[in-house]
């Protein structure tokens, strides 16, 4: 952890480039840094794209698209790294769809949420290579 | 937002037609009404659904399928307008399977959660259309 | 309702075998007891796999691959409950998965979330199957 997962309309599925996006969001949570130390370890990082086939968005217009984010983190970090995170994330997606975004109807949106402290379960030989 | 998200079981994929259930959602969504104003935008819907290909239901029978419906909203509708949101959802999702649950195993379900007040970004070009 | 929702890496399609996990996990919920009785109704247990095409493990590398898990089951069952239900599917996780350990990058997940109190609608013929 931390899971990032992107839903889309699948209108986007040949124009919208999910596996640099993927790419670019995994090195920006990276990249996050409090108090001189990265926030989130390279080896729980996992970024994943889902495209929904069927769909309707506002009115069922058919010149519209999106994409929802949710970022699911480990409880505890500061509501400051949290919302640093996402401004983060947010402008690289508004980036990656910027010459989208004129053409044609787009809702893109990013939630932030925490697993519960409670049941999480984690088998995982990443972290290993990156010590 | 709100966003709605189906989750069904493949085979459903050729009978359930999820294009048509997700418009009539999206209306349904658009309709709702408390104190004679709409309760959720139109620029903010958004309704997708996503195929499960491997499943199992109960006991694995195979003479069984699935509809499982998430609505997320943002955080401070009331309980009366949720509930009321809930039950026309639903109402539109029993009526468009009915058919299918006389012949068949058929769960549905729908849970409504509210977006975490902290974390959300949204950029969003349809809700101008619509003004 | 339990719910239990997989998603991994596209790169698992042909070697993860997801439809007999999925098997094997409705079994596991179908096993737990608690006070001598079963802890899940049959008719509510439902597992489901998403494969998602596009996503980026940790720094990108290729060998790399993941499965997270996604359980929600109704509020009330006691933290010790929850917690051999999480240690039962998870060691289900571990097992299946445990030659594709030894051989490449994989990260395996699991949490448990409660459906929230106010709002879930159901509509099952399933259950009377089971009486």
């Amino acid at each position: 952890m931390p899971h990032l997962t992107l839903e889309y309309s699948a209108n986007l599925q040949d124009t919208g480039d999910f596996g640099t996006l993927c790419q670019q969001l995994a090195q920006t949570l990276i990249a996050q840094q409090a108090d001189g130390k990265a926030v989130y370890p390279i080896g729980g990082v996992r970024v994943r794209a889902l495209a929904a086939l069927d769909y309707c968005i506002a009115d069922g217009r058919p010149d519209a698209a999106f994409v929802h984010a949710t970022l699911k983190i480990g409880a505890g970090r500061s509501n400051d790294t949290q919302k640093r995170t996402g401004d983060a994330l947010f402008e690289v997606m508004k980036n990656h769809f910027a010459a989208i975004y004129q053409q044609t109807g787009l809702a893109l949106s990013l939630e932030i949420n925490e697993f519960s402290e409670s049941g999480s379960w984690k088998h995982n030989n990443l972290h290993a290579r990156f010590r």
